[in-house]
């Protein structure tokens, strides 16, 4: 004899999937829809089918997207001639919320990670290589800013892509800057970043 | 012009209501949703609308049913002389996890606290006096076992409970044992937990 009513398992089944969700805390967020009055458990099972249903990613830069396009790629206020790579959609958030880039993006979808299985077939690297070609001939000469995160991986992708697209005319490649993070303790730096922040050192 | 498609917006708000989860996590969540190839997102929305459309409260316990009266007020196999009174549901799965307890349970839907303005008429007491009531009419004599949490709150409860019932014939009341969790460290120990462990203290 199960304790919990077959629904209610299945539910905490389904929320057990999500990476970093125990039994535990699946089990408190099934009882949080259950206590709650106002319905928050059909509200979100409405809101998911919806988005299931909706979302895709647009054809130039693969970020999420309701149409065909993406608003930043239809969008006629942002620099054609920037092209800024992200490993995932959430990186585009991130870089959208500091305001500080007013140029397209591109989404590889990961990261070439061999252990992993993710070869260069496995991310776009093919779909890159093309959408830098159509901004070419939109643009003269455009800049490719890698912003892969600073990982093993991360980096490894950086480079492949700069190896890639080295002698293609036209086309100049940038990666993030390495260094201490704002609010930083020295003391408590990793070796790595603190060799880079002082590498990267600049005259003040 | 925000960076998230609408639906996937919905979706982060919605899942942000439940308690403990910011939106950071919810964005992470919805995300995870969104790079599934298996639908998840989907297979949750169905489970969330069967559970809303399916449980309700068992009339007898109080506890999580699909139908009119959960599987543990209706099995014979249960004892009908041993009453369980605890917070929540999730209080019941404990307890059938452990497989130490064999009888009927009361779900009373929280403690007294008057600081968040729950009275006493805002849980179950007067449905835990009628089926107690129920209970001694069908079995001479019961025993009620008081399981609220060892919280300020669930310690008022219980004491109201007990005056409640106090002078009622043919019910035993008892309440779970105080005192130090398996593991403990005695350095650790909070005072009260010390001094109950204390006061309770058994000949070996």
């Amino acid at each position: 004899m199960s304790v919990l009513p077959k629904s209610v398992e299945r539910v905490i089944t389904e929320i057990s999937k999500i990476p970093g969700v125990g039994p535990k805390s699946a089990t408190r967020m099934a009882y949080h829809f259950l206590r709650s009055n106002k319905h928050d458990g059909l509200k979100l099972s409405d809101a998911l089918k919806e988005m299931d249903e909706k979302v895709k990613t647009c054809i130039k830069c693969f970020n999420l997207a309701e149409e065909d396009t993406c608003e930043i790629c239809t969008s006629v206020m942002r620099e054609n001639d920037k092209l800024c790579v992200v490993e995932e959609p959430l990186d585009v958030i991130a870089f959208e919320k500091s305001g500080i880039y007013r140029g397209k993006y591109f989404v590889l979808g990961g990261v070439i990670s061999p252990a992993d299985g993710i070869g260069v077939d496995e991310i776009r690297i093919k779909e890159l290589k093309q959408r830098v070609n159509e901004l070419i001939t939109e643009s003269e000469s455009i800049e490719l800013i890698i912003a892969t995160n600073p990982s093993l991986e991360g980096e490894a992708t950086a480079q492949y892509i700069s190896d890639m697209l080295n002698g293609v005319e036209n086309v100049k490649i940038t990666r993030l800057a390495m260094g201490l993070p704002t609010g930083a303790d020295l003391e408590f730096a990793d070796q790595l970043t603190l060799k880079r922040a002082f590498e990267g050192r600049n005259s003040i």
